[in-house]
């Protein structure tokens, strides 16, 4: 019987239940996080809890719990025997349940807070052959560097690409690209590696940062600045970054083929170096079991 | 005991419950709407129900029940005694419950209907005297004509406003106002009522339809046009218009007193047709029962 945690308990999925005057349903009124377990440990954990408290302070939201969250996101592993799996871990933290105002509630009520986990299989045909992506106005709000449940925008933009084929669709804001409707996206011109700076257009992806953290280690010579639309397919790679899919290579957009329409160099470089990250933490974890 | 309406049903307001995994706690996913019931009518129900029925295509929601919102909303003001009251009635449909991804469910699951009913006193006060409203950037996203519950820059905005003393914010786009947080906002300059056209930058409110077209009985130039938010101060006259609150002079705005201080005398005039045809409407409800 699948378990998810609600509230500081865990309970079987078809028994948990929020009220419909939880201030998540009626106004989006909450934040989230998405983190990835790989078997043996969450990669960037201490970066998504510190998303999460961010998240959390921009909203005035004040979660008792939020000091455990990595503790939290590993029993809700254990208690549906998922430990030794690929799985994600899905946490939200609303407001709570009040009377309807658009005002918050005064004094404060229980935030309420949910999470799953599931097993995860990694899309390796979409890693290896690359991706079909399109272009969309982006037509969210202007606070995207907040983790909220407020995605509308994302889901409507989403729906849509997939509708016409398309794995994910990037957004464009005032002529420039920010990010894809629930990845980041990167660019590699020459040999530059460019992405969207941090903003309040764009979510900086924890992915994203291991990227750019990897590059930064290689010398790749990074630009942290906007690509314009009519650049896009004057660049020779591609690439969406997420917490789910890692680097996932982009081979056409909007119809259009980029390069030779396979996964380019640059690219396929940067998932190397992402595997042996990997390899190196899994190392790191065997030999520290060795040793206990 | 209070009854809400859930699904099809009516139970205590206690009980009711939905999942946690109902895309409208996780994405935002749903529409609502919020009429108003003067102790024996709706004003423009047909308007409402119509604005309904738009936002759901929009949102490609498929909601077996719209034909019958009309009666939905009277069934509920009935179960709980409400009949005889001014009350307000909140409904909300959401796309349904299903395992979390961005894209629509395929296919589609059974949406989720919510709706409550509450006695409602209009705030006197206010419309007598006028209100103090603060400017604030439209951080919203970009299809406003919906009628979504992605209201988080809504809340988080007025939030702000009320932090403030401020009773709305009116919000700034590209330099120019849109509408406020949860009502439209009018403008008087010299014998013109001018306010933001329909766009995807603003919900067409009902009530603003009701003012344009007591205006245009009247005679009242109308000029639907963005006003820039240098010219704010310029302005012989603002106020408000929502469902709850009809209209709501303003008198400061950011700190600056708008003329006299007080309501001017288009706004009063306005308040005065709308105070003329709910009496014409309650008048003729009277005569129609007499006849019965």
């Amino acid at each position: 019987m699948e378990k998810v945690y609600l509230n500081g308990k865990h309970v079987n999925r078809e028994d948990a239940s929020v009220s419909p005057d939880d201030r998540g349903f009626l106004f989006a009124d909450g934040v989230y996080e998405v983190v990835r377990w790989y078997g043996s440990f969450f990669l960037g954990m201490e970066e998504h809890h510190r998303r999460l408290i961010r998240s959390l302070r921009e909203m005035e939201i004040d979660w008792p719990e939020v000091e455990h969250f990595p503790e939290l996101c590993h029993s809700l592993l254990e208690v549906n025997g998922l430990s030794e799996n690929q799985a994600l871990v899905y946490f939200q933290i609303t407001r709570g349940a009040a009377r309807r105002t658009h005002q918050y509630p005064n004094p404060p009520v229980a935030p309420t807070s949910y999470a799953f986990a599931s097993a995860f299989n990694p899309d390796k045909e979409a890693r290896l052959k690359g991706v079909a992506i399109s272009t969309a106005p982006d037509i969210r709000w202007a606070r995207c560097d907040i983790k909220s449940v407020s995605l509308l925008g994302n889901t409507m933009s989403f729906q849509k690409a997939r509708e016409k084929g398309m794995y994910e669709c990037i957004f464009i804001r005032n002529g420039v690209i920010t990010e894809a409707s629930h990845s980041n996206v990167f660019f590699i011109k020459g040999s530059n590696l460019i992405t969207h700076p941090p903003s309040n257009h764009i979510l900086s992806g924890i992915t994203r940062g291991i990227i750019l953290e990897l590059a930064r280690k290689e010398g790749i010579r990074i630009i942290e600045d906007a690509v314009h639309a009519e650049e896009l397919l004057q660049m020779d790679e591609v690439f969406l970054t997420s917490t789910s899919s890692e680097v996932t290579p982009v081979i056409s957009i909007d119809g259009n083929q980029l390069g030779s329409g396979t996964p380019g160099e640059m690219t396929r470089r940067l998932i190397a170096l992402t595997e042996d990250k990997l390899a190196a933490i899994i190392a790191t974890i065997k030999n520290a079991n060795r040793i206990k």
